[in-house]
């Protein structure tokens, strides 16, 4: 495989325009921050506990106590620094950059002088330090350490965190790296190997991708040394639902190269995978590039939610089989998705195909945006695509299931990760390498950069879902050629083009439209279209599913909600062919997205009050209301479907 | 309520002849008697250990070691026991007489001095008997050794278990009674309830009755008891499951007469709905009739799968909401259904209305049956309507779904459970008072009893399945008057009685057709009727059957197996309308059930390969083979569905 040097431009260059993802970009820095600071802080009234701060504090010994909260619980701050780096970079919440250099003490203050940091095994019990692999996320923590540092870097120029990661950085090379006393040991929970890539790509330093490489390539090979190191633990253990652990959980079953299906905890999954494609583009691994592809065709073509879902099980938050896409019980962790986009914007990068972000905005798109309030204040962790809040009950296989977003968790990872996604979003809108700057998204937005010593602005007005046209205005200063890459998602129809008031018939290469520029000045290249409201079934394999249709409009998935529909959603029967009529966007909801009216039916079984009878079917008219799955539950709480049935003739 | 004494003939009394059950009844004496014997002895290989008779003999002092297995362990026995009762009382398994005597006095040295028996308890920490209510069994050990003590009397005329388990009753007298020591404490299962009230009725201390209804009055009057009791635990606690323990599970939220939704643990609920039956017959107690009739009606007409099943949910085994039946992932544990039988029998004992044994069928014609082989050897715990074996897998929210039967259990309840009910079977079949012989199960048996002083026979030739008739030969030795009392159950269309060659009409009472009869010698009658397969679908509620179909036939729920239809079984679709087409039995399995021939058609989406395209729904022509529920995976292992879709024009 040819090796690519996509990368990501700075996000300070990058402006998003478009008014649902301003909306929510705006919250984060204006709502998340201040929220999640003072969650962090413990002083927001309402909300699980996070001891977050408190256990820096206590490790730094600058109050007396034990560590409290989840072991992992860290990266909460980790991941806080990282999404104000990325809402600094573009100038947003910059009153917190003072708290986040305190913080950075404090950090560096917890910090052991081999350059350890981990509050909960430096407080409750450093003896045990680098002894729980499976259950200690040490590394994992590490990783968020890490990935906050690199992003801080960027943003303020401060170096402060990168020193301190990178110390903690040299020690876990010191301990883990080939030939030193835990080269055999994985990290129980991937992460730290994406950073470490971002690391040595900050600073240069090659070790740092070495040590990620090498995490991957032990990782499987004795593929029982997780489970072995949780037996280990006798009483030391520290998640009780472990007592289910298998060597597919963190995807240690196999190595790296050999995996071909995507097993286990869907995060860890997607973490992992996203590495692997970091360091095939890094280091030119075809092994390791071939398996990446596997793995992202297995997860896209057998085991993902129309919405960009992943992880079929409420149990353990994991992979199941093939097709078993069940949609009330299932988890479709918000992080999962999250990772889903980081996997497809890295398998982009390496491959330069465009197809991968198909996926990544059917994840963003669905899943993420669903995953946080319009008022960026409640987070859903698991997202199903059917919810009847009767039967989310604690105590039962349903538990796991919220009707409604919770104000947080105390394992907190799916607020920050959505927060971080939003603050950098930029990120999966363009990309560039030394000749090409690539369009990724249909979000209407702003990038300058620089390419071949050209300062250049592209500026992308996105129109598909209102009028079915796009304009992109670029400039440039100096009249220096450079190819312009489009995507064309699947869901233009026969798209034309006119650059500069000629039409023109582009080639279409890896899913991007590939526009020539050379001149200086002012270009503008227009996109037509078509986008209509679309019905869309799965594939016969997927049982949960047979019969049914779901609406989508471009990359937007619809549902049904018991506020406009009335309760008991699952006897509404739609025909394929049937017309989904625009209308307004619902009353308070962000974005300019219409609504849409749909002619259905409503069954009844035609047996009165008995449980069980002579079936009678009978069918009533009734006229639906489809809002995005992106923003349901955001008016009165109740219930909603994706999936509604198919009237088949 | 008016009081009714309805009671069970004696076993020894009723031969049953139908193919099907007799089959069944014969496999308990022959293969499951020696088979769990084996068991118990730890000489079965192939199972898990069930250090059974092992842990009687360390607490009898007799060999070193701790109590293994489960904290209720000693349940295996008892109720192994009182099955071999079953069958001694029909002339079966006489040659395990011995073994029992030889397991009646180790269990007689395994009590200690002042009564007490649990080899648990005894063995691994005798200071904390009397403390763990909530997950210590003590008192739900007590209760099985209760009914298999009075079933091994009723069988033998042997008094040596009877003696001890009365010793350990008095001494829980002793213990619960009001104004002693622990008169607050309710079982955290409960069980010793309509136990006592057996012994009672054994022994006629009325004492036992009376702490029966103690136990059921203390019972939720502190909301929170079982819940302290749990906490008061800590580090003791024994099953971590009950993490997620809450006042709901045990029934203990709410006094007994206030309930009225059957929740929490399903197998739990029963034995106590049972008990409150049996405890308003008693005492007739109006406010407990009451609140029985209210949680039989919620659990069969609200929360009860087509098979008799209960359970909605995987986790914890219990029931959710009304109308919450998801088809693949509940319980439905074979002793839940057990349960359900149970209580309607109750029920019909407390009210004398036939109706209350159309559950009793529906759980024994379908859910108990499934959850025994045809062989014997093998038992569902959990009875799903619909199996995909793939995503049955371990460490997911399938887990507790096996997709074949299992040769043994850890907790191993279910096996005994369905062994002692079919071993009993005649005591749902028939019953008797006063004045009246009351048939409740059509099927085919013989019966002989007194009633007035008169011997009678009754002889039931059911063949209303083979060619819409039965056949009821009465015979009696005296000119004597008595009502004979014949169940009519709702899927016998039109039925028509010839009482001694003539046409008559007998009044329906309670859902008896009311046959009088007052002379001496043979008299036949006759009922015609007809019974065809038939479609069902639930209650518009039930969002998991909208616009679904179930066959059944007479009380047979059908069912859809791979071995016949292929793979992808919820693909398929019949007609509300089309015709079930009688066959010939399965190769190879008991009784003379026939199965059915369905046209029917099988649903492709049309997007090819694809997991999400544009929907082209197609239907391409199917037969479809229909067996009973009852004996599915008795063949090639593999999917199974009970509701298809349904056409609907």
């Amino acid at each position: 495989m040819k090796q690519k040097n996509i990368h990501s431009p700075a996000l300070s260059r990058i402006t998003v325009s478009d008014p649902l993802f301003k909306h929510y970009i705006s919250i984060v820095s204006k709502k998340l921050i201040p929220y999640q600071w003072n969650v962090l802080n413990d002083s927001e009234p309402n909300t699980e506990k996070s001891f977050c701060i408190a256990n820096f504090r206590v490790a730094a010994g600058e109050i007396e106590g034990s560590h409290k909260g989840m072991v992992f619980s860290d990266t909460d701050l980790y991941k806080w620094l990282e999404t104000l780096a990325y809402c600094l970079d573009r100038g947003e919440a910059t009153e917190f950059e003072v708290h986040a250099d305190e913080m950075v003490d404090l950090i560096s203050r917890a910090q052991e002088p081999d350059g350890y940091i981990n509050t909960y095994f430096s407080v409750n019990c450093p003896e045990r330090k680098w002894t729980n692999f499976t259950e200690g996320h040490e590394l994992y923590s590490a990783g968020h350490l890490i990935e906050a540092a690199v992003a801080y870097y960027h943003a303020t120029g401060k170096k402060r965190l990168l020193e301190v990661a990178s110390r903690f950085a040299n020690l876990i090379c010191d301990k883990f790296a080939p030939g030193r006393e835990l080269e055999n040991a994985c990290p129980g929970h991937q992460e730290i190997e994406l950073a470490l890539i971002k690391l040595a790509d900050c600073t240069g330093e090659k070790k740092y991708a070495d040590l990620a490489r090498h995490f991957l390539e032990v990782r499987g090979n004795s593929s029982n040394f997780l489970e072995e190191n949780l037996r280990e633990q006798g009483k030391n253990r520290i998640f009780p639902e472990f007592a289910d652990y298998d060597a597919l959980y963190a995807q240690s079953h196999l190595p790296a190269t050999e995996q071909t299906t995507a097993e286990g905890h869907a995060v860890r999954a997607m973490y992992m995978f996203s590495a692997m494609a970091d360091i095939a583009r890094t280091y030119g691994e075809d092994a390791m590039a071939e398996s990446c592809v596997r793995l992202w065709n297995n997860v896209t073509q057998k085991r993902m939610y129309i919405t960009g879902g992943i992880g079929s099980s409420g149990h353990l938050e994991r992979f199941t089989v093939d097709y078993d896409l069940p949609n009330d019980r299932m988890y479709c962790e918000s992080c999962a998705s999250v990772g889903l986009m980081m996997f497809g914007q890295r398998m982009a990068a390496l491959t330069g195909d465009a197809n991968y972000y198909d996926a990544v905005e059917r994840a963003l798109c669905n899943t993420v945006l669903a995953g946080i309030a319009a008022e960026g204040d409640k987070y859903f962790y698991v997202n199903p695509l059917e919810v009847w809040p009767e039967n989310c009950l604690p105590g039962t296989s349903m538990s796991h299931v919220k009707p409604v977003r919770q104000p947080w968790f105390a394992c907190a990872c799916c607020p920050a990760n959505i927060a971080r996604t939003l603050a950098s979003l930029g990120q999966y809108i363009y990309a560039q390498d030394e000749k090409s700057v690539y369009i990724n998204q249909y979000i209407s937005s702003e990038l300058c950069t620089d390419i071949r010593g050209a300062e250049i602005s592209i500026k992308l007005q996105s129109n598909f879902l209102a009028d079915g046209t796009s304009r992109i205005l670029i400039k440039s200063d100096k009249p220096q050629s450079f190819t312009l890459r489009i995507r064309i998602p699947y869901y233009l129809e026969n798209p034309t083009f006119i650059f500069n008031g000629k039409a023109i018939a582009p080639v279409i290469e890896n899913g991007y439209a590939v526009i020539a520029v050379s001149r200086e000045g002012e270009q503008i290249l227009e996109i037509n279209s078509k986008v209509e409201p679309r019905w869309v079934a799965a594939n016969s394999k997927v049982r949960a599913d047979t019969g049914k249709i779901a609406l989508m409009y471009g990359p937007y998935v619809y549902c049904f909600e018991e506020e406009d529909n009335g309760p008991n959603l699952p006897v509404f029967y739609a025909a394929g062919s049937s017309r989904a009529v625009s209308d307004a966007p619902a009353a308070g909801l962000p974005g300019s997205l219409p609504t849409f009216k749909v002619h259905g039916r409503r069954l009844d079984s035609g047996i009165g009050e008995s449980l069980y009878g002579q079936p009678s079917f009978r069918f009533t008219d009734a006229e639906l209301k489809a809002v995005p799955y992106a923003l349901w539950c955001n008016r009165t709480p109740g219930e909603m479907i994706v999936w509604i049935n198919a009237l088949i003739s």
